[in-house]
């Protein structure tokens, strides 16, 4: 096949996977900008609203007197900013998938959908791209490495939800670095149509790497494919409290340290997808706790990106959110200093707590838990209407999926003062930084599909032979 | 009085209103940068969380087919952009006093105190600085002339309630022009010691304003107080749709022209604060035609802003707001922005729809209203439940001070896609931009009162002198 048909039909038709349409030409532009971009690091902390970056930094700043990196970097005057229309293609509110898309294709598509457009279109994935012009590629999540967000980068597909389907994509497409959770798609006891989706990464080639110690000693001379957990990964709040998860998992920002040492062995360079996946899902349950310590994890992440970026000086860092979720803020007046410092002390996620109620906890019990890992003293009443909002579902009584999060979250704005707009997307501007070459050509404010073009032709792509 | 002795004791300690302590003195640089500012228009969209400004930038475009000035600020890499921490003395949540008082006297005093603080310091207020500098003075605001915002850059006071005192102040501080609401504290009807302030201020030479043909006549060959409504003025979208309301009362971007104007006479320069006060009620009221159609409104008065200081080209222009209020957000996913554009042909706000209603209404008229006015069907059992909520008050069955604002803001959520996480101000980090001579000086991120000394050194004002 010539590299031409290649380029034009994208990487998965190659492959077998069905890509259609006309594609351009890559070409690096003869007339290169100085400063050219060799590495980009796109961080998304998912589904992060105003509120949970400058909540996780008056966090930060108050429990251990340092800001976020994210913000220091506003501070010491090192990234452009921008605010980011979000929208999809059919709602001023997106959902992760099309979000994704919008980077990860150029243009937006319906709620759902993985670069697929309104009309059928099949725009290749950027990192399909960046794959076929040399470079290395890969994702890190604390979600599914399967998920939206890392899938957006990398696939073409009509639904978020195939993600049985995509952990078969990555085998074909080997990616140099993958890493997240998402066990559950992998595994023959787990996928319907019980593949042993392990075995056939292994059988091809890849490093499989099942804990932390794994990916410490991965040489990176495979593809690596990381998987850290059978669902997402667990909060960073409860990982770093439990000894056993704190050995085995990776933080992200562990993740994001081994990636870039694999991927920066390519004299061509590298892009990469970094995702705190978990923040969104905090916010979707008004989980306090979980989303502030998992947005400093993302924090760890930027940090880790940044130190490399900082003495790199060929990497283009951009640090975003796909949308705002939930829009929480701290309120409460003149008690919200001390009632926010209850989130210092914070050993447990909601989540967490709520899964360690069973059916033999009473009222007086779930306010010893809580007092115990949240110090937050629960009205006996409020124990007892959490006990009631527990619902039977298919796992027997006390049904995982159906934990009253909710509830919780909102009997504890009253002794956290963190209060939410809703448990949902919404359609915020949101809030994007960049460093290094190429984000000299950033304007404050941006849609989300512009992002597309912006990443190839900080890479000396030249942006007028995509027709 | 020696001019040293001026400085150091502080406008309104000359003028025996009690100022005490001491103050560095003023001097203009000898090595002056050569983009110094002349002018300084400071506008504060008060209690603006992100979704308000982002709701209101994605109505307009979606309804006119144009971007709000601000934004566009961005789209256009007009402006530096930074965020601020709006924490006051003794909260991470700060009122607008406190928080106008960061900006006013560059320190952080406690909620509800105008530039007195925690230890009882009285720092002298920025406009009686740049007033004692031979500049011109002013402020402008859609709330009362004598409310905390507009009052923080003038004067000091234990509490920001001390309306009627300020009203006063004003009196002998003689600035420029002040214009706004406010008139229960220049009536003599309406003030508690009878004093009729309106003839003080005619018989100490200002020009009293009552309406907008007045304003728009006045030659501004003498101070200009101008008071246009008892309380706060009407809200935009109220006064719009109200021919007389429309004629009598000028637009927040009219007050912003007239006072640009007459400061501009000033050979020395002028400094004035613009303040769009009613957007911070609204918020507080979950009043989202109010708050979206305020937001334009104030958005008006940038463009005035930003033209003038276009063409100028020795203006430093600040946008920003105090503090978050509500974090409002846009919410309901594929049928956000379906829902959204109930907003684009809303012509009442939630205040005046609720005003309306009497005791002779019925659930049905309610719905009737409703639908008239902001094109939202609202089910009967809903408009039951309003009806309910009207509670008697000092004024009678229905107390106009006592509106169900919230529950009718909760039903329409699921009509306009709008939702809230509160009620009162956020912690959030919030918006800044800067346009102009010293523009250039700003981070990305800053405390609130830092920008008092900010100002003072864009105009040339030394800093190594404050002490």
């Amino acid at each position: 096949m010539k590299r031409r048909d290649f380029f034009k039909n994208g990487f998965l038709t190659t492959l077998g996977l069905g890509t259609i349409g006309s594609y351009p030409v890559f070409a690096n532009s003869p007339n290169l900008a100085k400063e050219q971009a060799k590495n980009i690091i796109f961080l998304v902390s998912d589904g992060m609203s105003a509120g949970t970056l400058n909540m996780a930094d008056i966090l930060l700043r108050n429990k251990e007197g340092r800001a976020t990196k994210w913000i220091s970097l506003y501070e010491e005057n090192l990234v452009k900013r921008a605010l980011m229309d979000t929208a999809s293609a059919n709602s001023f509110i997106t959902d992760s998938a099309a979000a994704g898309s919008a980077w990860g294709g150029g243009m937006r598509v319906k709620n759902g959908a993985l670069n697929i457009g309104p009309d059928g279109e099949r725009p290749v994935p950027i990192l399909q791209k960046f794959k076929t012009m040399g470079k290395a590629v890969g994702c890190v999540t604390s979600v599914q490495i399967t998920h939206a967000t890392p899938a957006s980068f990398c696939v073409n597909n009509n639904s978020r939800n195939a993600m049985a389907e995509i952990a078969e994509d990555y085998l074909k497409l080997k990616f140099d670095v993958m890493m997240g959770g998402g066990g559950n798609f992998f595994s023959a006891e787990k996928r319907t149509d019980k593949v042993d989706l392990y075995e056939a990464y292994r059988q091809n080639g890849f490093d499989l790497v099942r804990n932390k110690a794994d990916m410490v000693n991965a040489n990176g001379n495979k593809p690596i494919m990381g998987v850290f957990a059978d669902d997402g990964l667990p909060y960073a709040v409860d990982r770093v409290n439990n000894e056993e998860l704190k050995s085995q998992v990776p933080s992200l920002a562990e993740m994001t340290k081994k990636a870039i040492e694999v991927l920066n062995k390519n004299k061509k360079g590298f892009v990469m997808q970094v995702e705190g996946g978990k923040v969104d899902w905090a916010a979707h349950g008004n989980d306090a706790p979980a989303l502030m310590y998992d947005q400093l994890d993302f924090d760890e992440a930027v940090a880790v990106a940044m130190d490399f970026a900082v003495k790199d000086k060929e990497t283009l860092v951009i640090i975003t959110t796909d949308h705002g979720n939930s829009n929480p803020g701290l309120f409460g007046g003149n008690q919200a200093s001390k009632n926010f410092e209850k989130l210092y002390t914070t050993t447990a996620s909601n989540e967490w707590v709520l899964n360690q109620i069973n059916s033999d906890y009473n009222a007086s019990q779930v306010v010893d838990l809580i007092m115990a890992h949240q110090n937050i003293a629960l009205k006996t009443a409020d124990a007892e209407l959490l006990l009631k909002n527990y619902r039977p579902g298919d796992n027997g009584l006390y049904n995982t999926n159906n934990l009253p999060l909710l509830p919780l979250a909102s009997m504890q704005s009253s002794h956290n003062s963190v209060q939410w707009a809703g448990n949902n997307h919404s359609g915020d501007y949101v809030e994007l930084a960049m460093y290094g070459p190429g984000s000299e050509k950033l304007t404050g404010f941006v849609k989300n599909f512009e992002l597309h073009n912006f990443m190839l032709e900080a890479c000396g792509v030249q942006k007028n032979l995509w027709t």
